[in-house]
């Protein structure tokens, strides 16, 4: 982190820090990377959430993204992209706005199991593109593999609809989120997807084929006979990532800086303002099993090589584990920066971005 | 809960639900003890953050609030209310709008440990009320209650100020959070505390002190020696609540709406739109051991007397355990209705109320 005291002197509350130079070059990977492998781009803008982000995506040639909402569809298609998976099993409830937003650019959406499909044929009235979403181990939503007959007559009620078009498969292997510095295993987890996932082309005509989570596309360079990928968080990265092995440290493109408040050296603790409604309840295991919800990084511009992370999290209290020595050497008043666990859920929570050059760039909220 | 099919049926995307009569009994409820018990109360509105519900105490004549941050209490402050505290380690970063706030309001602060004074003393420009901050036994902030000689000497240069006052004692005996279905570990929990609290009066000539948790609230009549309490939660309670034993079902005053998006009977699972984003990832463990990520309550209009509940929760997506014979019954397009686990870190993460009579009500959102 090239920290900036001119940015820093202007935080007095929590804010979200994006090193724009480095959340940049992570796309340029991104794209890079599926240009190698010969697969098509189909970026996650769940993660960042911003039309100004989205441009960065855009100057290097990607027109196809992915989104796990109408809400978020509706935002990105207000800010030019032509071409939006949801990727989320597709919420009838909205019928309205899926037909408005499929008369305005081109729409995909998800079906993850065959009562949907009945619902949604005689509620669209207009041309949408239909993913069907296989379920590859995650057991979250989607079609299990093995259930061809289901899956045949799901794209058969899509083929004989007057407004469906079949597009494809789409799954998330959401299942590689469980390795923790084992990048083999990783690449096993995505190798065996591939295979599991080619027996469909086999069944459904060379179906076009989407996959993608951040730690396999991250770790893996085998992606055979596969068509798409649609990393999300390696946007960002984040410290639950960095545990994976699917990013180096610097990759972490966005931090969490916090007042300290209150320090307890006796205790080897100091109390910062930030807690669950700005950095989530997400956590990861340390080493020693203790509760991790955010990873210091720096006090103000100064890196900080001990080991200290936030071990107790309420609404807007964070209680930061740390040296006796650091403690003592802090003041009430500096800024505590963390390494968000899940930039996701952080993100999402804060309402713009303070980036290293001085700037602010607003994300769109989603309610 | 008395569903409201006209109201249920406006709704098409994850929605904040508020009983207003089951809110009104529970503030209700929080004046009448606190007036029996003969202790000021000062409710935590960190919980419904709304000016709105904010009425409803003022209509039964509450005047004194508390607040969980420095934009909290501007909000508050531009709602009319005149005697605020801050129930968090003073943050010196905010130093300009605590001095602007002053000039308006009765404000009060929370010191919570020794060195905050010094840097709060020569910023301070106006009259500002200052509350020490006891760490009963929760270890996040305050001073311990064995620190007389560091309690002294910031109590002595509160004094020796030109701006400051001391006010008294706050303390937060987030500990009874740990029991679940003990009422009688609460009471004697709370018993404890009186009774160490009350040696601080002893100490420092009557001084006045604060205490209060939802949990101790709703559970102990024994505040002997105390003078305040700040019920927050207990406007809403929340499954959490309802597994401590500190509240029925029944008083239970926020539901999250839900859509139904995917079903999967041989899985007994069903998939709705709602996720950490508007839940939060806060869970309780079932007598299973499972986690429970939020508590069906109904679907639709009809209340669901099967156990089912959030097992898995990502962004958006809600993965419900739920009988085969559920999920069997209901159909892709219902709304699934839950009890959040922590109606704070829900109420938070939506941007308003629906209300059972049709009603929207709007919150102030704090970026």
């Amino acid at each position: 982190m090239s920290a900036n005291d001119a940015v820093l002197n202007k935080i007095n509350k929590p804010a979200l820090l994006l090193d724009e130079k480095q959340c940049k070059a992570n796309i340029y990977h991104q794209v890079v990377k599926a240009k190698r492998l010969n697969l098509a781009l189909r970026p996650h803008f769940k993660t960042h959430q911003s039309a100004r982000i989205g441009e960065w995506y855009k100057e290097l040639g990607v027109k196809k993204i992915t989104v796990s909402s109408v809400l978020m569809a509706e935002y990105f298609a207000n800010n030019g992209w032509k071409d939006i998976l949801i990727a989320f099993p597709v919420n009838i409830l909205e019928i309205d706005q899926i037909n408005a937003l499929a008369r305005k650019i081109k729409l995909h959406i998800l079906i993850s199991e065959e009562s949907a499909i009945d619902k949604i044929v005689t509620k669209v009235d207009i041309l949408v593109s239909v993913f069907i979403e296989i379920d590859t181990g995650q057991i979250r939503s989607g079609f299990k593999l093995l259930a061809i007959e289901k899956i045949k007559s799901t794209i058969q009620k899509i083929n004989n609809s007057k407004h469906l078009v079949f597009s494809g498969f789409v799954a998330h292997a959401g299942q590689s989120y469980q390795y923790k510095n084992e990048p083999e295993k990783v690449k096993v987890l995505q190798a065996k997807l591939n295979s599991e996932l080619l027996s469909l082309k086999g069944a459904f005509q060379e179906a076009f084929i989407s996959v993608g989570d951040t730690p396999t596309f991250s770790l893996s360079d085998n992606f055979s006979g596969m068509d798409e990928v649609r990393p999300g968080n390696a946007v960002f990265y984040d410290w639950m990532q960095y545990q994976i092995g699917a990013c180096d440290k610097e990759q972490i493109a966005v931090k969490l800086a916090c007042p300290v408040v209150a320090i307890y050296p006796e205790r080897e603790e100091f109390v910062v303002y930030g807690g669950a409604i700005h950095f989530s309840k997400e956590y990861v295991l340390t080493d020693y099993k203790q509760r991790n919800y955010g990873q210091l990084a720096s006090i103000n511009a100064i890196d900080i090589s001990d080991e200290a992370f936030i071990s107790n999290l309420t609404q807007e209290h964070g209680v930061v584990k740390a040296s006796k020595q650091l403690c003592q050497q802090m003041k009430v008043g500096d800024l505590a920066i963390f390494y968000p666990i899940h930039s996701c859920l952080t993100v999402d929570l804060m309402p713009k971005y303070h980036t290293w050059s001085g700037d602010e760039i607003h994300k769109f909220r989603f309610f």
